[in-house]
């Protein structure tokens, strides 16, 4: 408790000398600073919070990763630097986070209407579309500096669209139609994609998460690829892919997938499977890709992974004590593309195994190192594999 | 009123055992949130605001409208999204604000000096030239989806520049010299821009409004345009245009508008003429176009219209009851553009009837819901019109 | 004082039958606005402040500027627009600066560990690399419109990088790696950039400055250019530039500057030296270059011009009267390159005489107009000068 007496709360308010008053011309008020900032009525009827990630990464790498043949590469760069801007007035909220990289771009900007109660929210607007465990969390909170190969390689993206989605204790679900794009005749390719969490068990923080999903994708591109475990840098043609790709055709995409989390104290585990294909237009080709990911870490310092039951992700870690929680963490992941001739193909399959640290010296910081081991089964310039180191720095308000 | 009593006052601040006390180190303040921010000192001489407006639309249209001959089109996509932030510093006052969709540019920035008083403002930067009354309107409270053939074709933009303007009861007034671009020499090409409106009668919220605006531009491009009704969507190439135009060159253009507009109750009548002329630069030819829109609304909940003195414009309507207001309204306009050969000329008279309805769930959200008619004398790609529906969700905090 | 008793403190609070109560859910927090925004936790230990500027400019000019020979140019435009918004958690703080104008750019986010004092502070992301006075120094508080020519010239700009910098009263320091670029096989090149400013006398405001500095980078463009004393424009390529460049090359850059600087009263001198080489790879050439700068101010309505520890730079004026602060200046620069055949050479040796007065009415604002006289030893166009006019118009909250 703050102040003990009536006489105090006033005194208080008088205590500087060019102290000056503030007050709400309307609702009483609640204010926040973590960094950021957040207001809001203290009926909670209305509200506003300006938030932001910065993510500057160094990222080494040699042998099959790099695009230059024989030579290692290495660059230091934002991986995300966005402002973000979320309001609520009554029953309707909005999201504003913008990316201040490669001369900007919407990340999400979207309206929720929730008057129909935390389990049919409507959402509209550019949005995650919920497909796959690691790719639905949020980037700030994923163990890895990246996402797993299959996550990147089946990532819908942020699209524009309508989507229908609820959470209790038990299950989180999503259901949405969204904007893959514009045909010939200008007329809208859709993309239909759902997915359903289940939480079987739950016990103080603890739970176990089951998950499954699909899309649906008319005039998809036909391709299917993914960096191999790093990102390499600001620019995005200095890092080979693993990719199955018809260039220039689009076409029928079909994914699955399956997830499974679970945390017991400090420890988290993760596992998700996706299989895909693509029927494309106008030839008897298809494409197809699956992978896994397989992943478990431990928060050495005794801290729990926190957990969303709103969209059915895992989330961040808060550090307890005065020196931050550190957390060790594994994880292998594969992906196989296969495409026949005359498909332009680069390394049917990709595996690596990554090996990390997270330290959380404050709630708002994170600071990342991570060895990545990369294997090709078919050699890129001449190199079937390679190693790669990266590191990063988070401020997340 | 909150609070009854000073020990409830003081009590109130205590209230909560975590609760911290809020003050400021100058002048008192006052801070306010609607899903935005505002923070004001007491005396009004400082203040900063913080919103912005989101808007999605859907739109879908056939015949004339769609680029692909015979096809219809579609598309959902950000009309507008803009982050808008405003500051006000004795005297002087700002307002920036900036577009996320397509990577990013400024809608205005400008700082205005009000030391001479409202009737002797004087705005500098990227703004509105204030010519039309749809126009100088803002485009989170115009009535139909998309503003008149004439509005879109006659509509000078935000440009830099420098303006002289007023209000009162009586009048709203504007003159400023503005940026058009620069020349071979890279010598600033200007316009000269002003508007007049007076208000004969008023009562209570109703009122009348006249007004009379001019625009004299040297290095116009020679381009009279306006798009079919409807946006199209997020691509500016898939619709079809009214135009006549003589590409790549500029010219001497000179714009007249007339307007008219007047509240009652819940009534509202909008009515608005244009006619120009470019002269075409080293050409014997000219460019003319004209038009007109007329437009009717009706709060069908009763609400009143809103209407903004300082530009002399229609305004918001801010719903009374809990199911919020309702609107209809219908408009007919006509563009009509002449050139003489060489000139490219796309259908030369285009006519549009919108009928439509809005729904204002709170003062924050407008859901709205157009059908259009499109009717061109001269058929485009074989078709001599087309219908379209555009729909919208906007939340403007 | 603003509050003589208790009583009235309390009455103060319930002094609107409409106010609300503001309160914190933690910390005490202490709010303020003088146009921007800036809450902080009474005791320091979280902050956040949103802010900006803008600048209007308009440039005139003719003879050998304007690239338009034998013609007079002009624009109106921004010369910056940028949102900025800062804050700190504990020893962590961040800062993000966005470029409004073209589309968006990052001016600077980067995250400061500040753990170990004042003396040993870590700035990691995209900042100024401190090298140079006017460069390291606010382009809100330089004296001039434009920086001096060696200013432009040997301006390191703003590069993502990792850098240990800090202040007592008597010194300032930086020293930082940064991103030059990337090589041919997708490798970091490197900026290695030091400072040192030395305070030896302090006494009140007044104080002496003395500073050194040095770049050394690898991969860096061949090319060593300043723009002809004013900007010109919007648009980049409508003034001349004295510049020596080996167009596509690049090379290992060593650049030395050395800086003096004194306040007393109302009185600021400034002065300058650049002194550089690029060495250029795979070529036996080299590109050389130097100049300096010279700058006396007078404060006519008596304020001193401020001056920051922090990173050791000349800041703001803050107008202590009714009518604001007046300055007077005069600066003479002049910048060498030179370089041997076949590397493109516009221009030798460049000098500008500039006179100026600056205006700031309040804090917030600030008015400024330039006369540039312009020198250059070789001809550009058939003309060996040019004058120039540049006006602007600053709101910085």
């Amino acid at each position: 408790m703050k102040r003990a007496t009536l006489t105090l709360a006033c005194a208080a308010a008088t205590s500087a000398a060019v102290a000056g008053t503030v007050t709400s011309d309307g609702p009483d008020l609640v204010i926040k600073t973590r960094g950021g900032l957040a207001v809001e009525t203290a009926d909670g009827r209305y509200g506003f919070e300006l938030g932001g990630r910065i993510q500057t990464d160094y990222n080494a790498y040699d042998g099959a990763i790099n695009k230059a043949e024989g030579k290692s590469g290495s660059d230091l760069f934002f991986r995300r630097a966005r402002i973000e801007l979320e309001g609520h007035a009554e029953a309707w909220r909005y999201q504003m986070s913008y990316n201040l990289t490669e001369s900007g771009s919407i990340d999400q900007v979207h309206v929720t209407y929730a008057g129909f109660g935390p389990l049919a929210e409507i959402t509209v607007g550019q949005q995650k579309e919920d497909f796959g465990l690691e790719d639905t969390g949020s980037s700030k909170w994923i163990t890895a500096v990246e996402r797993s190969l299959p996550a990147n390689a089946f990532d819908t993206g942020h699209n524009i669209g309508v989507k229908l989605h609820g959470a209790s204790d038990l299950l989180t679900y999503s259901l949405g139609l969204y904007r893959e794009g514009i045909d010939a005749d200008y007329d809208l390719d859709e993309a239909f994609t759902g997915r359903l969490v289940i939480r079987p068990w739950r016990s103080g923080g603890d739970l176990l998460h089951l998950g499954a999903g699909f899309t649906d994708r008319r005039g998809a591109s036909a391709d299917y690829n993914a960096r191999l475990g790093v990102r390499g840098g600001e620019e995005g043609d200095n890092v080979n892919r693993v990719r199955a790709r018809l260039a220039g055709a689009s076409g029928d995409e079909r994914d699955y997938n399956l997830e499974l989390a679970a945390i017991r104290g400090p420890f988290h585990l993760l596992a998700e499977w996706f299989d895909g294909e693509i029927d494309v237009d106008e030839s008897p080709l298809d494409l197809e890709a699956d992978g896994y990911a397989v992943q478990a870490g431990w928060v050495v310092t005794g801290e729990r992974r926190q957990y969303k039951y709103e969209n059915g992700t895992l989330d961040k870690i808060k550090p307890a004590g005065e020196r931050g929680a550190v957390e060790l963490f594994a994880r292998f992941d594969r992906l196989d593309v296969v495409n026949p001739p005359p498909a332009a193909l680069t390394g049917g399959v990709a595996e690596t195994l990554t090996l990390g640290v997270n330290w959380y010296p404050t709630a708002l910081v994170k600071l990342s190192l991570d060895y990545v081991d990369v294997d090709v089964d078919e050699p890129i310039g001449g190199e079937g594999g390679g190693d790669a180191i990266a590191a990063r720095l988070q401020f997340a308000f």
